[in-house]
């Protein structure tokens, strides 16, 4: 089922996705070769191109059908392996995407030099809408995420975070950027009001969902799957929802149990297995589910008010493949 | 004579410097107190304002006299403030304007990430320019900003810097933004081509001039009046036009000694005496004088198509004072 969804959405996607791949490498002009390098680490290091392809049909959907989306569209990859640059550097990960993460490759600094690189680039290609507003869309997601990731950073290995505080958390992590693409196609197609509100709100729901899935993918994917060792976020300190809604709910001894192993400053695998057990005894794994499936059902919503077209099919079918994947 | 013209400069000056200190406080915005502190450690150490000056004036030179250029020219301040936390923890400097870095006080993640809001926040206020032009000028400054401090880290330690690659590498690091702050402001008002361009060269030469001072005063100059140490260039291995030109003219012996100068590991004050002493010597200071004075002068005459007006005799005496400052 989930294996058909995929191939569904990636022949659909494959004409816009040569061209998107085309673009994200001719756009990339740096002056300087070290900077190429870097960022072309990153880059073309088998992304999904999410957010350029959820751009372009959020342009399409609202009657776009110029060729400027797949430029445009770019910004938002540019915009995304700038934060994961820095990101990664802040996180100190070793791995991402199964290859070396670029500081471990290169320096921090080179690196954070080159995600600010890369912040400009979708800047310099933004300014070519001629629309402030994808501007200030842009602004605004660079500011969420840089405060989000501070936010983060000050909560890391705070045992009582709340679900509230999770969700503020991933809405500047993640939604913010997945909305922000939605948005800007809408603001690129010069649709209504109504429709640049339903595909923000499209966007968001999409990008909880998805990073919930991200979030429930570390405890229950393989290394192999993940490209990196599964178990980081809780590695690094930090909650999730499997995690959150489990405590809430476990007995004192389990509690603690838990609280010890997600502290503890070696990793047991047979420890890491036992905590996830509990996750489901507590069903901290399901509540998580169940909430990612009410976030896709009201993206899904959100475009009902379109009219049908392939687009609508596509961006359908990327929220229900949200939570599905795997990977 | 030099008193007496940064006295008149800030007299000048004074009304919209108080308007753009309130203005810099007043569009922070951060929704997280961390961040605020961390910007307003920076922020608010007693920085010239020097590029919103120049923006406001370089708008008024061409006739612009609407109330928004102070706002808007609070983006090259922000920008500005960005680089400088970049620059520190790239450069893992300790102190900055006589305070400690940022990174000393804060880690470097959160220092990094309080940068790109500093940058979102730059972009957030252009953005309400509603000129594309703008936000396509201060993409092109964070582009080459970025890609010029990769290559001053990559060439730390050359001791064959070429004049050229300098006057590159002080483009990219400090000309370019000053550029920008003259040419958008030239942008805001709406100017023809040919200001635009005049500003921009006047712009280009002040930086350079401006960049070429600083490199003397790190030489010339005492701790007290540099709120750091002098001889910080040198012993972060970056060669300046000073020690370029000495090192291209001593014998060759003088020319060894210099280079373990340069290289040693232990800063010793009778040692970078003597360093100060062959610099005189063999003209690096006089000449790194001299090419700044040529820079001052071209900017001048770049003025020269201009009206007479308030802003083109500040405009003026800001490029003169720009190598006569002390700090």
């Amino acid at each position: 089922m989930t294996k058909g969804l995929k191939q569904k959405i990636i022949e659909m996607v494959a004409p816009d996705l040569e061209k998107v791949e085309i673009a994200l490498e001719q756009n990339l002009k740096p002056n300087v070769e070290l900077v190429k390098k870097i960022a072309s680490h990153l880059l073309f290091s088998g992304g999904k191109r999410l957010r350029p392809l959820l751009m372009i049909h959020s342009a399409r959907i609202c009657g776009y059908n110029n060729e400027f989306d797949i430029v445009f569209s770019i910004i938002f990859e540019y915009l995304h392996a700038a934060t994961l640059l820095h990101d990664d550097v802040v996180d100190e990960a070793d791995t991402r995407r199964g290859k070396k993460a670029a500081h471990i490759k290169w320096d921090a600094p080179k690196v954070v030099l080159t995600g600010d690189f890369l912040l400009a680039r979708a800047l310099d290609i933004a300014s070519k809408t001629k629309e402030p507003d994808i501007i200030s869309v842009i602004a605004k997601i660079t500011q969420d995420m840089s405060q989000g990731e501070i936010d983060q950073l000050d909560k890391k290995g705070k045992l009582d975070l709340s679900e509230k505080e999770y969700a503020e958390i991933i809405k500047r992590k993640t939604a913010v950027l997945i909305q922000g693409a939605c948005k800007s196609g809408a603001i690129l197609a010069k649709a209504s009001k109504e429709k640049k509100d339903a595909l923000n709100e499209y966007g968001y729901h999409l990008g909880m969902a998805f990073q919930m899935a991200d979030d429930l993918l570390d405890y229950l994917a393989s290394a192999k799957e993940l490209g990196k060792n599964p178990g980081a976020d809780m590695r690094e300190g930090k909650l999730t929802l499997p995690l959150i809604h489990s405590l809430a709910n476990a007995s004192q001894k389990d509690r603690v149990w838990m609280e010890n192993a997600i502290t503890a400053k070696k990793f047991i695998p047979e420890q890491f297995e036992k905590l996830k057990e509990k996750l489901y005894m507590y069903k901290g794994i399901e509540y998580t589910q169940k909430k990612a499936q009410d976030h896709v059902k009201k993206a899904k919503a959100f475009l009902d008010g379109f009219h049908d077209c392939r687009s609508k099919q596509l961006l359908c079918m990327i929220a229900d493949y949200s939570i599905e994947r795997k990977v």
